[in-house]
């Protein structure tokens, strides 16, 4: 009899700790599942219990915890080329029946060929032209349904996947993980604040209202009657190195605890995000993973690159501050895109 | 004991009511307490009930329930003068032992003699160069905590109160019963966006990152070692008139379904919020009570006022749309500020 109820018991134990496993409350659940254990995995757990610790020395209250992400090269892939240049690009092919004036005309003469030396020999003044023709002369409306519709449907050509499914998954589990702990996350990045909109929340569970990024000038008319914001092709706010702190106060309007970037764009913000008082916590994530995503920098040895670059110096001022932390996506992410 | 028993399920019935009532959990508590019961109550009710309603016709997403509000005049107190130029104001005063040249310039003169006249007689270019000496050339720390003491103790000319505690308790109730309900509430403000963060969490439970307002420009820059953002004395975004759905576009992303203003520069935001599709609120505070605040207009026969003034010809528009509603501070509101 005892030994049947001694049984009895295991079992339900069992059971018991099988359903907490599934239905994923254990208390031992790893909340970055995505991640290899080692010490960047670990700096984020600890900073984490620092600053929910109620009581403790590092504790903040929750309207202060906000964390500020870089989008490209961050939380998405960024090469071969950034995902909004790939829409402009993809924008004036579909734009071009009602340009036959652009078979002669650079830069849209190289981009209708395919000669991406071309575009690039265009320089400044081609990606103004190409960016002043696909992102205004509309409502914002617009151009929100635009963006929606080539989402939807365009792939990436190494990956061949739609873009937004190209997030990495372990900076989701950052997310996820910074959310399900009081936190508040926002986007900062040098990208058109109007082109991320329409996919942050679903790719991130990010919000309209919590994105920061560029902008150009807009303007509200009536038209017919109804009142609409139209797209000036004028730059309003460049979300980029020291527009990332001036864009955090203007927008947040608070100093974040934790900052993630991965080039030198994001270095005045994880500057401005170390200085305040109390724990921070500061990540770089590095490219040194051709064989999964892309490997550049210039850093370290890793090739060089026009697009999201590392330099060595914001390496080495990385390697000089205690919270700062560099992320190898080789060494540091068990796993890349969340369909793997 | 039949007749007993019904006594007693009386009493217990009773006794539970009370509890309801008391706890607040009743299904009949009003959810706009400081309000007079009337149409414009019985607008934001229905449209809550409306938009909250899954299933229903009108149903908003939660992630969808953005309602915006002005500051002066429609959350708080705006006249004698607006809160941010009484600041100012003493600003100037309080600086004046390092500015004895100011003795002699106006309009520091005028200021520093209490002759408001004077003041303003200066139009224009003595207002600039008020906001000039008070609200640029420091660091956003400094002015955040020179705000922040300001407020703990200027009081209201005539209240003789905090001017944080001239809110008004009905817009107090409406931001709390649409939180209730899942919406996200914002200030879209004229004033300055950093002269309203420091105090809008605590007065009306919204938090800095959904203050939009004006901004003057801002420069990011290291001091001896350290980044600090330095403000300024270059206007950045003037969030008025045509600029509110501007600033909503820009800084919140997603167009509001309940606006609330109270004079001819909330225009252009109510009328941006009323051509969404779907059920939508639109709503104006007219002054018309100067026994507990003030009374002005010039709408419908009120004192002509150059501090948010609500022009005829706006009065008109929302008489002629269906979903704008102007509430009446003598009619509607059953209580004015918190503490009466
Ligand atoms: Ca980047
Ligand atoms: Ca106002």
């Amino acid at each position: 009899m005892r030994k049947n109820t001694f049984l009895l018991s295991s079992i339900v134990a069992g059971v018991f700790a099988a359903m907490l496993f599934e239905s994923g409350v254990s208390a031992q659940e790893d909340p970055l599942p995505s991640w290899n254990d080692g010490p960047n995995k670990q700096a984020i757990v600890e900073f984490v219990a620092a600053v929910t610790k109620e009581g403790g020395p590092d504790f903040v209250e929750p309207g202060a915890r906000i964390a500020t992400f870089d989008n490209d090269g961050t939380l998405w892939t960024e090469h071969p080329i950034y995902t909004q240049l790939a829409f402009a690009l993809d924008q004036v092919k579909a734009m071009a029946p009602d340009h036959p004036e652009w078979k002669d005309e650079e830069p849209f003469k190289s981009i209708l060929a395919e000669d991406m030396k071309g575009v690039a020999a265009s320089g400044k003044k081609g990606l103004t032209e190409i960016l002043a023709v696909t992102h205004a002369g509309m409502s914002t409306a617009e151009f929100e349904s635009t963006v929606t519709d080539w989402f939807a449907t365009a792939k990436h050509p190494r990956f061949d996947r739609p873009y937004t499914e190209l997030a990495y998954q372990p900076m989701l589990d950052v997310l996820n993980y910074l959310r399900a702990n009081g936190f508040k996350t926002f986007i900062v990045s040098g990208g058109g604040i109007e082109f991320m909109r329409p996919m942050t929340d679903e790719v991130y569970g990010i919000p309209a209202e919590q994105v920061v990024g560029s902008s150009i000038r807009t303007k509200f008319e009536m038209q017919d009657g109804k009142p609409v914001i139209m797209r000036l092709a004028e730059v309003n706010f460049i979300d980029d190195k020291d527009g990332k702190p001036i864009g955090i106060n203007q927008y947040i309007g608070k100093r974040p605890i934790a900052s993630f970037g991965n080039s030198g764009g994001d270095r005045e913000m994880l500057e401005w995000t170390g200085a305040g008082d109390g724990k921070r916590l500061m990540m770089l994530v590095f490219h040194d993973d051709a064989k999964r995503e892309y490997a550049y920098g210039p850093a370290d040895g890793q090739p060089d690159t026009h697009i999201g670059a590392f330099p060595q110096s914001l390496m080495d001022e990385a390697n000089a501050r205690a919270n700062w932390h560099v992320i190898s996506m080789k060494d540091d992410w068990k796993q890349v895109f969340p369909s793997e």
